[in-house]
């Protein structure tokens, strides 16, 4: 199948930074070239992919100084993918761009599917979505789509994102410390976790990027606040470690090594991609039941949900309870790249009907 | 002719507040309904106009506390008009939205001409336009198009915005004093114009809303400090008179009565309103060279261009022998919505070829 794979221009595929979009479409797109499809990347010039790449910024814009404005970037995108979907190009257009493609998918022969990535709960939503009826969207958890729930929107499935189980290697024993991995910023709750660490008496790696200093943006400038008038004072004790921002070679090593993952968030994520890399290594996850978590984490099988810091304290000191065998099994049989790309073969063929002739020599992991 | 205009949704169609692009809009699609032309209007549901009305939105999105994000905006505004043109309802799509419409265009067998309502001088823009050779687009000045000069963007035409001329009442005498009109920033150049009228021993009138305390906005919050610290000391002596934000219908009694309108701008300004609105008026204009100044301004027919304070300021002593009568002839000729709307006509029927017999009883005020 000629399938058109459609990534922000924001990061590389896969990223160098964080990038959780980007790096789920690196999987799908590689998973995809395996199983035998004709897969094209629209994605920034250095990013890396068996697909055909077809560049639609030179680098990722993160990279230029001189980036002022997103949206010439998103019309170089839209425009670069439909002009060859146009030509016959593709069987399918997969657009990770939000909501971006609606108005265009419109007016193409090719179908158009797109995976919303980010959180829906934003109050211009409801009334853009209303107006495109006929846009098959892909879901990356239920939970997600609950701010749409009064709008008749096309939801063709629920796709969890994957990660990376090859290179997230499993650790049977676990260690003795708690670990936090995310942005510093009020909704991913790292106050909570550094209190939720002591009333437990269990030491906490962070692993996090410091909010920068640009004051110009409004949600850096409040995760900057947060961290200077929150998180450092409670750091004085020496019971937290902050090791800084890490990537993905060092993810096993502070994951596997993990007692836990803490995940005590206050807004609804829509997937959380952390915590299926912590299952991944066997690590189980003490979480919030906020967005995704409860689809994600079964709460007395991979992990334990509560809700007050007390709670979660109690959660923590019983986590030994949970298997980390069980941890490893349930991320691989549910979020394995094979897995999602099987997922979104179901979503080409099934939900939007598209004919399998159009495939060559599928390969099936399974 | 079948013409869909399509506007922004930030403002109604004509403004009720700032919004050059929507009061150019509402007198083009006026004057177009008026020369027999089938007109459909996209824009917020509080526009007022004889063209047909498709709302993109029920009323202008300033009033909206909610709006968070314009981008699903942009799409509800693209996915309404190209929906309709997919369909065969127009025989042109003319698009107001810088270049939002170039993907859609390539798309939509109805052809689209953008009218570039903005700066262009912006390093994200050469990289866009690079991409879309094949969009049609008019310029506003002939200025504008200069930081694209290295691009191969397919112009068609300049056409000159249009001021609503039977508003604007021709005052064959000129009052003592100077007048601004136009935004408290650094580029507008308040801050010289004060310092040109106490050179030239004249009273200035200001006519400009006060900077907001949206402290959020890199643009407003530095709009607030160019107020607060360059502008607030240069008030103490009381030559300059604040007469604040005012509306259509005052802009008669605040530009015909002067005796010249001071426009000394520090950056390249695309057309310049606010100068056709008081050769209107019979008032000539003393302005710096910059952006389209010398396109609308004639030196020393409707006007004295110059560079420094002293220069400028001894230029509105001079300024009394401009000829009145001139200013508004050169306005009615040049900056009618008749003539813009002419003017129109030939980039649908020159440039873009298309047929003149979709037209129905066109009636020519010339």
């Amino acid at each position: 199948m000629r399938i058109a794979q459609v990534a922000p221009p924001f990061e590389s595929v896969p990223p160098t930074r964080y990038g959780g979009t980007e790096r789920v479409v690196s999987l799908l797109t590689e998973e995809l070239v395996r199983r035998g499809h004709d897969v094209t990347l629209f994605a920034s010039g250095d990013s890396t992919t068996q697909a055909r790449l077809i560049p639609t910024v030179d680098t990722a814009l993160w990279r230029l100084d001189e980036v002022r404005d997103p949206l010439p970037y998103w019309a170089i995108t839209l425009g670069e993918a439909y002009r060859r979907a146009r030509d016959g190009e593709f069987d399918v257009v997969h657009s990770h761009l939000d909501f971006q493609a609606f108005p265009l998918a419109a007016l193409c022969e090719t179908p158009t599917v797109t995976t919303l990535h980010g959180r829906l709960d934003l109050p211009d939503l409801p009334r853009l979505y209303a107006r495109f009826p006929e846009a098959g969207v892909v879901s990356i958890s239920d939970n997600q789509r609950t701010p749409l729930s009064e709008v008749g929107v096309r939801w063709l499935r629920t796709v969890y994102n994957a990660v990376d189980i090859e290179r997230l290697d499993f650790n049977p024993r676990s260690g003795d410390y708690l670990a936090y991995l995310g942005r510093i910023s009020p909704e991913k709750g790292l106050d909570r976790a550094i209190r939720v660490a002591k009333l437990a008496g269990l030491p906490l790696k962070v692993a996090a990027r410091l909010p920068l200093k640009d004051t110009s943006n409004p949600v850096i400038r409040a995760d900057r606040e947060y961290y200077d008038g929150v998180i450092r004072p409670l750091l004085r004790d020496g019971q937290v470690e902050m090791i800084g921002e890490i990537g993905d070679a060092e993810k096993p090593e502070l994951l596997g090594n993990a007692l836990a993952l803490l995940f005590p968030i206050d807004w609804p994520e829509p997937f959380g991609l952390v915590m299926a890399e912590a299952l991944a290594c066997g690590t189980p996850v003490v979480a919030r039941r906020r967005g995704s978590v409860p689809e994600v984490i079964d709460h007395g099988v991979t992990g334990l949900i509560g809700e007050s810091d007390e709670e979660l304290a109690g959660q923590c000191q019983a986590i030994h309870q949970i298997d980390r065998q069980t941890c490893r099994d349930v991320a691989v049989r549910r979020f394995s790249t094979a897995e999602m790309a099987r997922s979104y073969e179901g979503v080409y063929f099934e939900e939007m009907g598209l004919p399998r002739n159009a495939e060559r020599a599928v390969v099936d992991a399974a």
